[in-house]
Order: structure tokens, then sequence, then C-alpha cells
């Protein structure tokens, strides 16, 4: 891949590579020589402190807490929840050891194996439920005790057999809210309302148009009564499940002894609730926004907002122009944009423009400006938007530009999420025969089994064993049972015939 | 404990136990059912993310950036470089297997264990030089990408066999920096400067009076060329090491094959440094600053810096002392104090003032106000400052106590250092013969053996042996080769006689 030029392959040719090569280009991660373990680059790992920040003062905004629970979890406390540990057990990383030995070999070489066996494993958290359960039925002794609302900020851990960078990694960082709360309506409630603090994050911040609603029971998350989900679709027109928010019911405060005393002083269990986002935010709005130049970022979570990149044609110039750049960044980063002082960088490199527009491009930053000695002269900028087709330049007058850049970032975050959608309503067909169904999932060409129809709106209303036989063969599933009133009507299940109240989503998924 | 008491026992009864009691009291962590891993509460983890926050803007400021390495380290890694992995492998927890399998017992019950082992071995990090360094391998290829200054905040595992909350913990918090220079003068520099972060940091908001300098051979990180470390002595007069600078020079990158083009065109190997702190500050803080009713927070580093206790006689007044407490409380959070707007909660909890105010006492929250009846005539509130006896109330008129409370704040802060600087240099003492030296640190009752002069400033010329046989004695090590020049005279080495042109630190310690 030449320095000046756009992503190869393009999405249309092949949208996995696609991806792939955008993370690259952009410089946000790599995978690492552990199996399945990413290395986050400083560009990516910006970007999730961006997600980080604003997510953590939502959880404080609506009473949650922070606090840091055991990274290692005894296999005995995945045990006592059945359908929990049976979920997670194919992917869990065992600690069976608690120190090295040096060995000798027989040529006088000397290697470390393990030693000083434990006499009950442990597994690294694939989430905490069990670990924090044991806590809150320790801290948990009385209705005033509840609502106890925890969240966690943490690496987890799931051995996967197909790793992709930021989608689905051994290792990923997350967040992980856990409550308990005195009675089953209360618990739905904090459930939902998680539900909606995601879903409002995802449209405003990262401008991804997200449908909520709850999963099939086929899908739930191990151990949980009701799986709220919030899915989205990107541009090969695969769901991706961007967020959960589980009602756990009364099967964690079972399994985990969480017990109180309630109002009429009669010892009874919790309900409790979990949720969580994690770092595979950050591969769905790479697949929802990035184009065939590389990565674009929602300004709200551009870890620059702004490169300035100094035009020096000659020598003489230059101190001129870099004093110019200079002047003009510090003007502007005392503007604000969404809470936040514009974060503006002058990329002062010896490298030819092409170049460095070229980067920057390719890792996404809203806006470039330039500013070279016809620009001064005039007391303007150039200024390209990432939105825009990379070659389109507008000239502003320096003051109208710090005047105007807040706005113009707010247009971007306005356009990609109104694309974004655009995009997913134009795939989303209602089906209502199985053939309709074959068809649509069906690639039109052998050798992109990736294009597809998008999301299907069925009717359904077969059982758990049919749901599993799509999956087989065409490895689509149910991925929501949509809140949005518009998908309540009468009909027949697509599949059984039989009656049906409200369509569903289908669709393939990563 | 009664819950309207001071800490049983005290400080000098118990040290080891009134510390335990402090953190129980103000519900801080407490150990959790995995082996010497400790479950950080809201009120201990609020702390850490005011410490973190502090130092990550320190760690940005000076240029470095944020990233995210893999939790796992294969073994093979880690035995790179050897004094490295020799260091680290008496406490290393090693993943064996990568999923659970049910295993059925003669009884007919299901067990789960380890299955799918692995061909490679993994540690998790007890510190990522090795996995960092890898990538640095793959990062840096000329003069160009140099200097690379990245920071990781993660959690790290060492095994270890007598964990102590927050001071020494299988699992602990922290951040890690790394970074790769062309030259060893700027390996030395960087290792130099952030050391001085550190004690910027820890001066200023942890109100701790550390000495820098650096460690003996001895004492230094497995692979390092030089350790510089900040050491502070609490109240028992041991010392605790609360951060640590390293210059490796080039061994971690011979051992990662960190090498880059210089600048005449040779390829050569690359000079690191790394440093880190972690949750054991919290420890250091508490076992400095705390006094025989709990925890004294600096109020740069507390969650809360003011409560508000309603005093409600009957219930007549209830809504009108609430609403004052409203009132009061929204002026006083538009008030600034460092960087921060005032921290303020009130306590409404049904429960008796005296309950409250103890609680709040052995939190440590710098400022307890109380607005009653009687107050809320003069217009005034009752104000008790943390860093005084706890029955002394200052009665400020309302709007006179919104102006001050900033400046009292930093009265407080301002006191802690001087108290604990004070109480620090009190029990540094001038050692010149071994006579003294024992005298100095034996126990002058053997029930409380903890008790002992403090720190020993003593001339030291001895070997590697010689330090072994003290520590092996009297369970002294040299703690720090200070900086401060006024260490720096010639004498005669307490122990061989020999020539010294400086004073070392001899302590028990943490």
């Amino acid at each position: 891949m030449s320095s000046q030029s756009a992503i190869q392959p393009t999405r249309q040719a092949d949208f996995p590579e696609w991806y792939q090569q955008v993370i690259k280009a952009a410089d946000m991660a790599e995978n690492s020589e552990v199996r399945g373990c990413m290395v986050i680059k400083p560009w990516g790992y910006g970007i999730w402190e961006l997600i980080q920040a604003r997510l953590d003062k939502a959880f404080k905004d609506s009473g949650h807490k922070n606090a840091y629970f055991p990274l290692l979890i005894p296999v005995s406390y995945m045990e006592r929840e059945a359908s929990h540990v049976e979920g997670f057990a194919t992917e869990c990383a065992v600690v069976t050891h608690h120190r090295l030995e040096a060995k000798k070999n027989p040529d006088g070489s000397v290697k470390m194996i393990p030693s000083g066996e434990l006499t009950e494993p442990f597994i690294i958290r694939p989430t905490s439920e069990t670990i924090i359960g044991a806590a809150f039925s320790r801290w948990i002794k009385s209705y005033r005790d509840l609502p106890l609302l925890i969240n966690q900020w943490c690496n987890v851990m799931r051995w996967e057999m197909r790793p992709r960078l930021f989608l689905r990694t051994a290792e990923f960082l997350w967040q992980e809210g856990h409550t308990a709360h005195e009675t089953a309506d209360d618990a739905q409630k904090e459930a939902l309302q998680m539900l909606k603090v995601y879903e409002d994050f995802m449209r405003d911040h990262l401008a991804l148009p997200v449908i909520t609603g709850e999963k099939s029971e086929s899908e739930r998350f191990p151990g949980a009564d009701n799986t709220y989900c919030l899915e989205t679709m990107v541009q090969d027109r695969k769901a991706i499940q961007a967020g959960t928010s589980h009602f756990l019911g009364q099967n964690f405060s079972k399994a985990c002894n969480i017990r109180f005393l309630n109002r009429s002083g009669v010892e009874e269990n919790a309900w409790t609730t979990s949720w969580g986002v994690s770092t595979r935010l950050i591969g769905t709005m790479i697949m929802t926004h990035g184009d065939d130049d590389g990565l674009i970022l929602p300004p709200r979570v551009a870890p620059s907002h702004v490169v300035i990149i100094p035009v020096i044609p000659k020598e003489e110039v230059r101190d001129q122009i870099l004093k110019a750049c200079q002047d003009f960044a510090q003007k502007l980063k005392e503007k604000t944009f969404h809470e936040r002082n514009i974060e503006v960088e002058i990329d002062r490199r010896d490298e030819n423009g092409g170049v460095k527009n070229w980067e920057w491009i390719k890792k996404g930053v809203p806006l470039r400006i330039e500013i070279g000695p016809r620009d001064l002269e005039k007391n303007q900028v150039a200024l390209a938007r990432r939105d825009r087709e990379h070659r389109k330049k507008d000239f502003l007058n320096m003051d109208d530009a710090i005047a105007k850049i807040p706005s113009i970032l707010q247009e971007i975050q306005d356009t990609l999420l109104q694309r974004a959608t655009a995009y997913s309503n134009e795939n989303m067909k209602k089906i209502d025969t199985l053939e309709d169904f074959k068809k649509f999932f069906t690639p039109k060409n052998e050798n992109k089994p990736e294009i597809h129809g998008g999301f299907a709106l069925c009717h359904w209303a077969g059982s758990r064993e049919d749901e599993a036989r799509l999956k087989q063969e065409f490895k689509v599933t149910i991925r929501c049972l949509p809140f949005d009133k518009t998908f309540q009507e009468d009909g027949k299940c697509f599949l059984t015939q039989k009656p049906s109240s409200k369509r569903v989503i289908f669709a393939k998924s990563y």
C-alpha cells in the first residue's frame, strides 16, 4: 500500500480485509504475538479514553459508583450458576500454577516451567457476575443497602478461536455495571435505564443508529432472565451487538446468596442486573463510518478534532508559517466543542504535504487545515472536511474559521449519523415468506459471501429448534425483538405460519 | 468496634492491626476470597480515580501517550532477560489451559476441570517490559521514531505470600510508563524527569514528604541498570517505597531486539526506561496521615471535600433544615479547590448525628458541617476540620464559610504535609557505629517489634554481602542513596570503616 493512496482493498472488494487495513493505516491497533490479544495503540486508545470519559459521567450522574474486583475467579464460583458456567466454559483462560521454576534441559540450557500447583484453579474473568455477586452477598444485609449500584472498568478474557481486532479479541477492555435491587420491577427499570444511557451515547457520540430491543431466549446472556440489546448495521449489512443490559432475575442472587431483610422483616433474594459495553464499540464505529479512504471519526470521539498542516514551499517562509499555524492553533484551542476544548495538532514533521494529508485522512481526523504563504497573504486557511470528498477545500477567513469550526464539527457529527441511519434503513426489508428469506440471505455473488440483503424484518413464532435450523442453514440469527412500536403488527410467522403480533430482526452478525 | 468510637487498637498498641481497621472503618477495601486479591470499594476507588486523573494529566503534559498491551506474556518472553525472569519467577500466576470441561464424579455430581492445554504457558503480567519491548521492536525503525513515550494503566499480578491491603496484594492497579530513546543520556533524563513528576505529585497531592535517590545494586529492579526511588516514612517509622523509575540501559532493548538506524545510518540498540506507581500509594497515605480516629485524607485526593450533616431535633423543622443544607451545598459546589469543583455530600440518612459524624471522621473527609435550627436562626454553620481534635467546632457565618472553605482546604492540605515532614525529620538520625546501629533498630519493647528508631543515615562502603547480612540480622535494608546534597559529606562506613563520601538511608520497610 503506497502512503499516498486510499485503502486497498475497497469495502466493495473485500470488506473484512478493508477493515483490517483501515485499522493498520490509522495506526489504531495491531495483533500481538499472544493469540487473539491485541495491542491498542495510542490513536485507538485515545478513542477509548473519550468513550470512557463520557460513559463514566453518565454512570455517575445516574448514581453508580466505580469499584474494582479480582481478576481471578475460583472455578467453584463459576459453577454456582449452571447455565453461566456452561456458557463460558469453552473460552476460559485457566490459571493452575503460581510460580515458574528453572528446569535444566539435557543440553544444559534452562527452561522455565510452571510450578506451585494451585489446589483450586482460577479462571481469568470472562465477566464478573459471580465474583461481584460474592461481594454483594457480604455487603447487602437489608433493604436499606439497596439499590446497590456499582460499575467496574477492567479487562476481561474470553478465549476466541476466530479473533478480529476490536470486534472479537481474547482480551478486551470494557465496563461492567452490576446492580442489586429490592424488587423485580426496580431491577427491570435499571436494566432499561442503562440501555437508554447506551442508546443515547451511541447515537449522540458514536453516530450509530442502534435498534434497541430484547434477545430471543437462545441468544440471552448465560444466566439472564432477559437480555436487552443494542444492534446496529455496518456497511456489509451485518449486525453488530454494540452493547447489552441484562435483567438477571434472582438467578445470581440465588447462586451467590445475595439476601436481604425486606421492609416486612422477611429475608429474601435480591434482584440483580448487569450491563456492559467494550472496545468492540470502536470496531463497530470503524465499520459503520469508514470509507475507501480509511477511518472517519465522529468528532465527539476524535482524539484530535483538527490537524494543521503547514505548507512550506521554501525555507525562508518556514518560521513565518509555523508561527501563523501556532497562533491559529492557540485561538482554536480556546474554543469548545461539546464540553471539550477543541483538540488541535500541528503536523510539523519534515514530510511532504501529500503524505501528511493522506495520513490524517486515513486516521479519520474530522478537519484538516492547510496554511501556506498564499493563505497568509489573504489571511485565510484551506479547510478540508473528512465527511466530504478528500480533494475539496474551503477557503475561510482565519477569524471566520475559528468562529465556525465548532459548528462545522457538529455538522460532521450530524452527517455521519444521518448517513448511517439512511444506509441502515435502506437495507432493512420486511420479509414474509421462506422463499424471500432465502433470497434475501443468499449471496448474489458466490465470491462475495458477505454480500446479502441486510436486516430481514420477519414475523416469527418458531421454536428454539427452528431458530437453530435457520442459523445452521443461513448463518442467520434473530438479532433483536425490537421495542419500536412500528414493529408491532399482526401477521403470520414466515416459517411456521403461526400468528405473530410483532416483527423481529433476522441478520448475519459479527 | 462500636460505631461511635475511635479505631481499636490505637496506632501505638498495634500499628498493623490499626491499619487494617482504618481501612475497614473507612469502607475502602476488603480482602476477597481469592488469595491475596482485594476488592477496592467505592471510597477507596474514588481516591484512586483522583490519583489517576492527576498523574495522567502530568504524563500527557510531558508528551506521553496511553496505550494498552496484552495481559498475558508468553513464558519465553520473560526468559529473554535473565535477571528479569529470575526476579519474578517465584510470583508468577501461570495460565496453562484455555477451557473448562465438565467431569462427572463417581457420585454423579459434575466438576469443571481445566482442559485445552496450551503448547506454551503464559504468565499474567507482573510488569510489562518484555511484552511492551516486543511491540517497541516492531514500532521502532529509525531515530525519527524516538523518543517513544508510552504509558499504560492496568492491573498486574505478583503472587504474594504475605499480602496486605493496598500495600502488597497479589493483584494491584498501577500505571507503567515505558519509553525508548536514542541515547543513554536521553533515557537517564527521562527516568529522572518522571521521578520528579512523582515527587511533585506525592508532595503536593498526597502530602507525602518523600526522599528521592537511587537504590543500591541489590535492591534494583530485575533487569535495570539503575533504579531511582521515592521513599517515605510512615508512622511506625518504617519506609515505604512509594514509586520507582528505572533506567534500563540497553538490557531490554537487547533482550527484545529494539533496534534503530541512528543519525549516522548505523543500526544500534535503543535505551529504555520504565516507571510506575500503584494502588500502594493509597496504603502509604493511610499509614502516613491516619490517626487513632481513622483515615485522614489530603483534600486534593478526597472523593468528597465536605460532608453536610443536617441536625433535625424535631420533625417539623426537617424540610426547612434540608432545604438550607441543599442551598448551602449548591453554593459551595460552585467554588473550586485546586482545579476541581468542591465535592459536597449531604448525609440525609435516617441515623443519629453522632453515628454519622463518626462515620465521616473515620472516612477521613476533610470538613464536616452541621446545620441545625439554631444555626439557621443565626445564619451560621458549625464546621469541624479533620486535621484537628474531632470535638472542636468553628461557627461561621454561612457566606463566610462558603468564601473561606477553599482556603481552609488548602490549610488542611498544608498541615498534613508539615506534620508528616516534621515526623519524618524527627525520626531520622545520623548513625556512625555498629553499636548505635544495633541500638537504633532493636525494639525497646519485645512485645512491639515494630517500634524502632526510624531512618538511620549512615556512611556506607560495604559489599553486597555485608548488606545481605545486615538484612538478615536486623531486617533492615538500604532504602535509598539520596540525591539531596546534605547527605554528601566525607566519613567512614559504620561497618567496614572504609571511607565514604555520602550517607545512605537504612530502614525497615514494607
